[in-house]
């Protein structure tokens, strides 16, 4: 068994060769780019510790693996085309560094790449692979669709926004421990709980992505809160306390919301916490990390094995602190 | 055997059901929109055509027929984005009518749900099929790259032009041949025959294409010549012009091209003609016809079974008028 910290070396040492051709550079240098800036590789490594739970991690794994962090990487440039974000891991998106039309074309040639790599998989299991891979993609898709609704109407409810989170996040994480167990020859019974396991752990830390954003130690954080409610983005905790708070309350919140106050961000944060949604989101975060927890127990393999995958889900959730 | 006509109207019948789940309809319709709009399906039923010169068409060739209708769906929506095109087949552009991140989402979702149908294949043929279909999805995304590249460069060789067509447009036509072909149990010869047969037959019918936009009849073509002048496209004509006119007559050229005159289409037809461009195109439109068809006489099957694809090339070569 191997760490997260090995696997994520294991993987990066490999995923680091050029995935692409040398011509056209100006096609397959964009793609290239958003593959160096990095991240933390945390969808692949997920491939990898599923698959090390049950079996010897095989060439398969490593495959998914790159075809997952292939699309992870195709939907950040497309979808920070649609957000018309200027900045990705601090450096410059694919589009503001190449042009729109490149960064779409890149992202295309990305996402075919991936099925590339599906394809390099043993014929007993591409199939199966890439009935859930595909699935998760048009998922992935409908998830952002949704988001991009959202930010178009005034009144979301949280089951809505569970769902797009599911769909937007959500799923990939869930897939690609499902993938991983998979390729390790697992029964049906610890495939369907992994997934499990990876669709709450994926909630649990949108609903800590979204406090954070809101509530974070910016010494901590790296940045100053309130992203979110400048950009007037539906979160958890916004549709918390528009969803308690009286009208009167919510009429403020939503005056606040639509003007540009210099202190709009105090403004909404004293709101939140009039309407307890600090502590409730808090308290949500606790709720889907311990129902990840109680799939991941019911997983029928040692508990040593798990013991990798235990631990990271304490450092996405900041419970190692 | 079937006709073209027959084929088609069989394809269309199975494929005019709806290829998407309901929700979220702003996203699916989106793309069903652009699957409703039509076209000649050329590139799906060359699948079933390849797959009936060997064998009863069969349901795998439908399911690739499917796949690459909606791959050449996909493509058009994200190269309309690209070249903010208003019109497709004279209805607003998929971006025009849903936004350019719908379009964008509906593109990609498309490419996805293009997998799905390789993945309902039989399991002897899906790692070639999708070998083939990957290796051609990312050719076709290089050709519209490169095509953007020329856009921006004055001098573009005749063989840089020729090779960016192959990618953007004649491997997918030779691909669905291929694909069929595998699908009917033929022979790597044939297959190789006929990937080589639709190859030519692309180039032939690009070279026509851009002699039309030049000189076609506007009561047979629909639309006023001199579209790709106006819009300072690179054309097999304009290659040809710039490359065999002497130095005056090319800063003519040059001149004309980059200001705006109100006859300025009539200017460079005339200097095409003078440069004997449109007598060139048109023989060698006739060259890689020819080339075509000498591929497709050495795909070994007795010849009344490959009529249907021989009048195919006639047709989209206009030598049936």
């Amino acid at each position: 068994m191997h760490s997260f910290k090995e696997l994520s070396d294991i993987f990066e040492k490999q995923f680091s060769e050029r995935h692409f051709p040398l011509q056209p550079a100006s096609l397959y240098d964009a793609a290239q780019y958003i593959l160096q800036i990095g991240g933390k590789r945390v969808r692949p490594v997920c491939v990898l510790m599923a698959n090390e739970l049950f079996d010897d991690l095989g060439p398969d794994a490593f495959h998914v693996a790159n075809a997952i962090e292939l699309f992870h990487n195709f939907s950040l440039v497309h979808d920070d085309i649609m957000d018309a974000a200027p900045l990705r891991r601090g450096l410059p998106t694919v589009h503001k560094a190449f042009g729109d039309s490149t960064a779409l074309l890149a992202g295309d040639v990305m996402l075919v790449q991936s099925y590339d790599f599906i394809n390099r998989i043993q014929p007993t299991h591409v199939q199966e692979i890439l009935s859930i891979f595909n699935q998760t993609a048009r998922e992935v898709c409908e998830g952002q669709q949704l988001d991009m609704d959202f930010e178009k109407r005034t009144e979301v409810s949280l089951d809505e926004y569970v769902h797009m989170i599911e769909l937007k996040t959500s799923v990939l994480l869930a897939a690609c421990l499902k993938m991983g167990a998979i390729l390790g020859g697992s029964s049906k019974h610890n495939q369907d709980h992994l997934y499990a396991f990876g669709k709450n752990l994926g909630i649990a830390f949108q609903v800590q992505d979204d406090y954070l954003d809101a509530f974070g130690d910016p010494a901590i954080f790296g940045k100053q809160p309130g992203g979110d409610i400048l950009a007037n983005k539906k979160t958890f905790l916004m549709i918390h306390a528009r969803e308690t708070a009286g009208a009167t309350l919510r009429e403020s919140l939503d005056e606040i919301m639509s003007g540009h106050s210099p202190d709009k961000v105090g403004k909404v944060l004293d709101i939140f916490r009039k309407c307890g949604s600090d502590q409730w989101a808090t308290s949500l975060k606790e709720t889907y990390y311990a129902k990840a927890m109680q799939h991941l127990e019911e997983v029928a393999v040692v508990a040593s094995r798990k013991k990798e995958l235990e631990m990271l889900a304490r450092f996405l959730l900041q419970r190692d602190r």
